[in-house]
């Protein structure tokens, strides 16, 4: 068996969003999510980190070529969000709210199909560079 | 006469805009400011970095103290437009087009009537940590 | 069961300090410590990244509100030690040295209780920007 | 038995490097490695992070003595690969591809006998701020 | 006249080089250069800040679009010198010693023609993250 | 004449301090420099950026060899103030209260006379990453 070793890609998009549940008065959104249910939106620059994990192809020196991951998370994911309102462009936050949690565990979902099965895969998504999250953990 | 130092402090805060010109077709506008004129907004962690010139006060050693200027900075900045849509919620960018070049110069005059008028001062905003502008210049 | 997540909180606070063993000579301590152990204290900006590991509430989409665990950590850490000196302001190292290690055991200690039961929790320190601590590994 | 912490010590090399497999035609090289393997080498700042997990030592605080780690990532690897071709200068990738991943696992491989035995070793290698590896995953 | 406020953009490219002198020994190069002469080439993971002045115009709300300043800097700049040998891949350094001081100088230069007249351009390079020059000064 | 570069090298130094006025009450002190000014000290990590202007040395395409200028730094201003109690350790700041501003100005005095007449210098001290200070402005 070849070494296992962690290969890491980062990306980023910028998008719109705000945080609230529709079954919810304005007052228990405020409560709840402070400025970031105000209506009209805010965004943010999203730095996302891919991991895969998988073995050394002894014939490449590669687990997986980093280009190919990095065009696969702009194809799957960057295309996707980057530039949009997360709340009303996406099919994914129409009824999910588009917290950092719910956007890495999407944002798996998306990848976890054209990423080889052997492969283990991570996902960490920076909201602001003191505010991230990590899926699975 | 007591030496010249700068001071510089660094804020943040988030929003949402979009970019457009309202006499231009959806087709002009895209056509400039592609996805960023896309309508439903997208968004920014932007950095903000104030610098002001001054001679240090012997007594305190302090140019400004810079604990003064977030302060400041954060009353008449950072609460108007932290977790807003520029365009939508800001009476600054309802005409005006909330490009990083018109946003740092809106920041320089909402702050500049609050720094002693012997002190110079200037702003540099990061949209992202790749696009950046200073002014003045 | 929902889905686990990992949340970071990122927060800072500048303390000095100085490394040494009482029981040791001036020289063992320079030996062990070096420049670490000068009498007089040196400091540093302390980063330190906060990780609440936990399944995410359906209903708000989030593991633990960071803007919740960032008034937890500045109310039990932050306050405790901001702009302090280590060995001589605080209880916690008056007798234990305040190595990064040990500083990271401490934050751990004073903040579980506080963390629901079912959450983990992890603390990441940096001393400086190259060298940092995990605890637990 | 004492809590178990990990230290992190980041250090940095500049080296040259290009990518190919011997065995292949330059059409064969250029389709997997792509402008990384082209003929007369490119280079990165190569930034490097090795943790050492163990029991902090309850008479000095330390897991480990981070200058101690520092002089040793120093003495091993730092000055067998900075300011080096990898390909053309260093025993290990003569017959190696000095991809990431393979140069992770020859840094773990040249650190680990100087490690004490009951202390775990980690190797985190970014080749750029955007591409990195970790080994063992 | 419309206010003026600088642009900035920043790009990155990686590359091999070494320092020397063509017309002085190997000691006399190891003597001024130290390990930056090494035969065999190093390389870096440059970091490039490309500053436009001018005014901004009031149609469009920018100085300059940075989509376009950046499509400029790859096209002129970045295509030439990413993943090359400095020193054997490029006219502009067979002659010329590539330092970070002479390879600002060049950007520069590979850039101004292609710059609006009315605007100012300042190059910044960052050879690694603690050692970068600026042109002009 | 040959072209004028500027060359910039990045150093560190971790320190303690305490901001007070010796003619004051704690009251008055408390009030000016808040918790800056509690009476153990507390301590940063220091970032420290020396740049010099000059021509470039058309022989080696250098302004200024970057490792003499950083072994200066070293010599002159790390050595002084790493690891040390800037109030306490110091000479220069015995009577003159260690504000970034202040030590900004010290050590471009302590520099100046090591770096040719020719050359101008300027200092950029980090307090921390949100508050730092240029001299001469």
């Amino acid at each position: 068996m070849n070494k296992k070793v962690a290969v890491i890609r980062r990306e980023h998009f910028n998008a719109a969003h705000r945080l609230y549940n529709e079954n919810w008065s304005d007052e228990q959104n405020m409560a709840t999510f402070g400025k970031c249910s105000l209506p009209h939106y805010h965004g943010h620059n999203y730095e996302l980190e891919i991991k895969v994990i998988g073995e050394i192809d002894p014939v490449t020196g590669f687990v997986m070529d980093l280009k190919e991951l990095s065009d696969l998370v702009n194809d799957k994911v960057i295309e996707r969000f980057d530039h949009k309102n997360l709340n009303v462009d996406t099919e994914e936050f129409k009824q999910l709210n588009p917290t950092a949690e719910n956007i890495a565990v999407v944002i798996y979902d998306l990848l976890r199909p054209h990423i080889k099965p052997s492969f283990e895969l991570f996902v960490r998504l920076f909201e602001t560079p003191r505010n991230f999250v990590e899926y699975p953990a």
